[in-house]
């Protein structure tokens, strides 16, 4: 691509402050930006890197005071992320279906769309049913019944077992697992385990985007839920019977034990853990890495910790802890002048 | 399936209390139970759901009081997880063979046994074995000279490297790894590391089931080894030449360090993760993201935390770990009133 | 292989002690050494198994007192570790490349070097470049305008997309995903969130070893780095625009999260997380499972914790935590003592 600023402004619907004939061919983050590149300016603390890079043009958001550069170009709108998001969307298409591999196995009972695209080695079984416009990449495996809908992509080597379901709209990464058998088994007497069949599925609501390497697990009777607009990163295992709500995000490395129901708009950190029949409200915030024991009933909060507790409470009791040998010799040497205090009044 | 009341109870060997006449087309879940499902009560917390749903039997533990429910129907069972499991696996049987497809890459020198299924797109290098009754799905990798016993069920997308050994009876679930080099160099004096080639295997006996998405190194020399009826679930990391001992079960992302020998009975919670080189007794049990450091001589202990040390000692720990902030100004105030005391009988 | 001790102390430069003539034709862990393995003392906890097993010869260091084993063999080394990886290299090289499988996918715009081996079911994409002497297994994805360079290894089930670029003599184990998008997303007013799209690559540079189950995400813009000699264990999540120094070692299950930068020689205990935004000084050290949220300016520090302190602070802090139940006793029993001694004082 190679595009003026005047009409990379008009796709993000920003106004240009300098030089709106300048030419750019390339995004780049500001650290390493020079001249011909597009920039931009997200958070404060990047802000010293417009007076030490080149870019020929900086997206900014409309509260930066831009007095201080004035032989620099700018397009500033309302939200910087949203206008990065809508200008790489535009430069960088979705890639072109190519149709289907005759090196994919695809069963002559299968339901295929328009315009899908099937890559080679792809396994495609018995009553399955494929949307309009679904790029399902080489190596993937869709098992017997299960159903991808419209828009979605699927990325090289994810396997969705046999009659789950996956919305209109959604991503899956590479080399996620859909469908696996969640972990159930019933002790017996001679100390063995009996596999409980599981025999529920995963159902996976519109526009979710599921990272790579990722394992879902089906329930083991009804369905394992994730609702619409909710991303989870790389690496997550979610158990049978879980429910994920919409819009809710999750880092990468995160487990979620069986059962359990994440409300909406949820925010969780890579790698927390959260155990199994637990109910969290709508809006609850996880720290990375916590440790999360019990159901959270008030919308908003946020926890830390392992295990969690509220967020501020855990920065407290951490600064204490970090002091504890200096906190455990005053209390020694406090015994000991009570002691000798003692001592005295006694005597 | 549609199924009487009362035969469902002879497959369970269960005592039917009211209708054995009611008809029963699926399982479902307790919460989501309505008129011709079957359900269960495995935890006293479910208890209420009998009264406000609608399922056309209930199968329930004999320490049930049914004096309540005049008007349900109920199979009556010692033990509800292994019923359910047995129920389950009548009505689910394990998918039919389909034979080898014509789309996989079997070397003419693997010796496959009676009535396997290998789905296309797997690759069985030369050498290999397979056992009766063998399922591999599709895009499976069986390496030169591997084996697999009979009965067992490999699924899409595991690999299993040159000379691993998978017993009989297993489940391997999606996209797992058997086999892969074990982590180990050796640092030169540039700071650069060599490579050790890992030259052992991965052994796993019968009746295992490994999750999705695991990954179980090969041995740098001898055998990392998984022992009879040992369940792992997905997402955990295996190092090489570690041991896990019979029946023991490990939750999704736990990952065990090199050359740690794990006991018999043991479970092990969610993320935990241990340390290399440790001895870990039989029935030991780890809570979910403990960090384990050492031996563990006595059997049927239990861990908790980062360090682990001994479970109540953690939970007593951790109780006043978050009330440091108030004994910290405890601490602090009695050190100002010693200081008077101190003051004041000086004076 | 069978080969005299004499032979074997040539290739790794050593000194033999003992009967030159002796067979070989296995290596062997020192626990199960038997007669005809050599096996090999690196630690000194393992010195007591030279006269509890009669292995042929024994690999030790220069450092070891001999004098109490008249009747063994050994060959006497500078580095252990160095010299068992010489060993196992000689004695089980590289696997044989097998040509390009007639059941690959390779896209007749990719360019293959010379002897490159490529297996069946693998897709090469357009304008891909694979250098001499490649071994792609089975069932690998090599995304279009993809490099690999001369001697690397790619593992079966390996996903590498789209314009990323593999050094040379690099070991990619199976089911890694190199060049997914990163976890990158705006969020809009409604609260949903919109996609921005992942415009980068991930590059690794020569000799990086990665190992199995490992998630690499792609920069949004820029590259997500890997630098030369670094070794990744496995199911490890690098977010983008991470970048890893030279000869960096990272155990398993570790997460890095976005821009961090991690420096040259820095070692990374296993189930570490390190937060997005980063810089970590060269040859810093964490602890297995810390939780790192801020930068390392000072090279060579060592960290622990949850959120990662300083180790030794760490280990001090933990020391007291463990007795905080006592602490508090103690603390409340001299609370009264005080009011006791107040009380009088006043009286």
């Amino acid at each position: 691509m190679q595009v003026t600023v005047g009409k990379l402004a008009e796709t993000i619907d920003g106004k240009v402050i300098g030089n709106s004939q300048e030419l750019i061919d390339r995004p780049s983050k500001i650290e390493e930006a020079t001249r011909g590149s597009i920039s931009f300016v997200a958070q404060e603390k990047y802000i010293p890197y417009i007076n030490s890079t080149t870019a020929s043009a900086y997206i900014v958001s409309n509260k930066l005071d831009l007095s201080a550069y004035p032989d620099k170009t700018f397009i500033i709108v309302d939200d910087v992320y949203a206008s990065i998001a809508t200008l790489l969307e535009a430069y960088s298409p979705r890639s072109e279906g190519t149709g289907i591999s005759e090196n994919a196995a695809v069963d002559p009972s299968a339901t295929i769309g328009e315009n899908v695209s099937i890559g080679p080695f792809t396994v495609i079984e018995k009553g399955a049913t494929v949307g309009d416009n679904v790029i399902i990449e080489g190596q993937c495996f869709l098992g017997a019944y299960a159903n991808v809908g419209s828009g979605t992509t699927i990325h090289s080597g994810s396997r969705i077992y046999t009659k789950c379901e996956i919305g209109n709209d959604c991503i899956i990464h590479s080399n996620t697992v859909i469908g696996s058998d969640g972990f159930g088994f019933a002790k017996l007497e001679d100390g063995s385990y009996k596999k409980i069949p599981q025999v529920g599925i995963v159902r996976i609501e519109d526009r979710v985007e599921i990272g790579a390497g990722c394992t879902l697990d089906r329930a083991t009777m009804g369905e394992t839920l994730i609702m619409e607009g909710a991303k989870l990163d790389n690496l997550i295992h979610v158990a049978h019977n879980v429910s994920i709500g919409k819009n809710t995000v999750i880092a990468a490395q995160v487990g979620i034990a069986g059962s359990t129901k994440i409300g909406n708009n949820c925010m969780i950190g890579g790698q927390a853990g959260i155990v199994g029949h637990l109910e969290i409200a709508d809006g609850t915030i996880f720290q990375a890495k916590s440790g999360m024991t019990k159901s959270v009933k008030k919308t908003g909060t946020k926890w830390y910790g392992y295990p969690a507790i509220e967020y501020n409470n855990y920065l407290r009791s951490f600064a204490v802890f970090k002091n504890l040998p200096q906190l455990n010799t005053k209390l020694n040497q406090l015994e000991k002048k009570v002691k000798n205090l003692d001592g005295n009044s006694q005597a």
